[in-house]
């Protein structure tokens, strides 16, 4: 199936179904040079369905983890396509996760000003949310994604088989960000995934949720307003990933436990015990002013208020802005319950 | 005056008037963090005004010349908003003329994917081409704007009592710019220039070539077909610049050398009297094979066919598509005569 994305100029479509990377070849235009960018933690043969379909492939495999969204490998892929001759009428294919995609993304962003981006992602995560979206971005200085540019891909293949070599905790954490689509803006398909197997309704789940990002990414293309929505559960999120560098959780459950303190007792009624199904924490062994200080620290900067989501029951969201101190106070008195 | 760049949500003013420098407060919105971005051969004065009327500013000041726009000075100035605690809301603004416009902008245009920017151009090439059109870059390994976006400023202030301390030569570089658009697309402009005085018509020159700069950029934003005009003079022009890193030769010089030969009889011969009068080169101790090596290296890449402007008479142009082989003898015929 296809899910076009409206962007005007800009638009594009994005195809998902069991086994379309083998027909990457008709779904992406490549007879031409193309920069294949995967990770050493991607199954070999995925980029090779690409190279092998594409008329003058060049493969570039980085090492896996946020690490590669560094300055030195964006300038690797960039003297990598100067020196393999590429112009402004070649392009870029990402084959794996969030790294991957947002790395090759920001180099074919920025390569002769911009030059076609295309986007094979391989992880839950990336399937269902950072694939989708034209965010691009490196790391800077320890600042994730403080570098980067909006750029919207051509297309995006999305073949779910290719989740089964993903690891089990992987898939979970791609959950998450499910979840967190459905919480905020379809009931039904929470409902859904309260009721049934979520392998069984995988490919679905994948779909709902393309189809809550893309209405999002359509009314919002540079994440002004109504994209924020996107953020619930990332404010805390955040919090718990640089406080946790140390515990190692993924951002997907970062996001799953960032969601529970700002919904209602209703919602977090429902969103504990589906999130323990999807395989995620509820809590984390945490000092609850380690999860904030880091939220503290990035809002000082923009002044003393913050901007965030709060789910009132499933399917809808509040938009909240409040001083910094008393979204702490909010945050500490819904911990301790 | 004020010049409206119409580009939907991307439109901006070109605010060309001699002191406005000393109102820029007025005209940019400087009541935030201020990245003010300039060069050793810009004088100090110049910037001083901008961070004297920011609420927060950081100078930073590069080495002049073209090894500026590089990899390493993009992360200082990226580093340095980190280090400061900038924000999608705060501000670059650029001091100084095409290399300072072109690294500042693409720092703007990449840091949180995309803040705002500014352009104060400091000298007449700058003041009458590069500082609009929203084309930023750095150059990688050896090749000149291969990384870059395209960032539109929020504003330009060109403010012609800068020039007073601009070497001639370079006035004469800038004039060239000048008189290549005069050439393609103003011919009662190009009359005026033949007729008076250059110095005395100078701010005249400056907004004459801004309005037919904005006319080619609002048709044609990201150059995908009409903005190829402004290309007149570059095609060879950039032959000479790679040929002659020894001769030293300026920008504005190689496309003053680059225009006669894909100009007819007629207007070259009202070409070369002006680009003398303008204190212009109209030849070079350069063998033609070296001139044509580095376009043709170029063009190899992609595929056989260059695109040229060719000027049949003052005011008016063609495009041509024909083989590299084809256009080399071409070149090789006009530069014998």
């Amino acid at each position: 199936m296809k899910l076009t994305v409206s962007l005007k100029d800009k638009s594009y479509d994005i195809h998902v179904g069991r086994g379309l990377l083998g027909s990457v070849g008709e779904i992406f235009r490549l007879d031409r040079r193309v920069l294949v960018v995967t990770d050493e933690g991607v199954p070999a043969a995925y980029a090779e369905a690409v190279t092998r379909a594409a008329a003058a492939p060049t493969l570039v495999r980085v090492s896996a983890g946020e690490g590669s969204k560094s300055l030195a490998t964006l300038e690797l892929l960039l003297s990598t396509m100067l020196r393999e001759g590429f112009t402004r009428t070649d392009a870029v294919v990402a084959v794996g996760g969030g790294v991957v995609g947002d790395l090759a993304g920001f180099a074919a962003a920025t390569y002769m000003r911009g030059i076609d981006f295309y986007n094979v992602p391989t992880t839950l995560l990336a399937q269902v949310d950072s694939s989708v979206g034209g965010k691009t971005a490196i790391n800077l200085d320890g600042v994730k994604n403080s570098v980067g540019a909006f750029h919207q891909p051509r297309a995006v293949l999305i073949d779910p088989e290719v989740l089964a070599t993903l690891p089990r905790r992987h898939i979970s954490a791609g959950l998450a960000e499910a979840i967190k689509m459905a919480a905020t803006s379809d009931a039904a398909l929470f409902e859904r995934m309260e009721r049934e197997s979520l392998s069984d309704i995988l490919d679905d789940i994948i779909v709902g949720s393309l189809e809550i990002k893309r209405a999002v990414v359509e009314a919002d293309e540079r994440e002004s307003s109504l994209r924020r929505v996107l953020n619930f559960g990332h404010t805390l999120g955040h919090g718990y990933e640089s406080a946790a560098a140390l515990s190692g959780l993924l951002h997907g459950e970062c996001v799953a436990l960032g969601m529970l303190p700002l919904s209602s007792e209703e919602v977090r009624g429902r969103l504990v015990p589906l999130l323990k199904k999807a395989g995620l924490p509820i809590t984390a062994d945490l000092p609850t002013d380690e999860i904030l200080t880091p939220v503290y620290h990035d809002k000082k900067a923009s002044g003393d208020k913050i901007r965030y989501i709060y789910v009132p029951r499933i399917g809808a969201f509040e938009e909240r802005i409040s001083p910094i101190s008393e979204f702490c106070n909010f945050v500490k008195k819904e911990m301790s319950r």
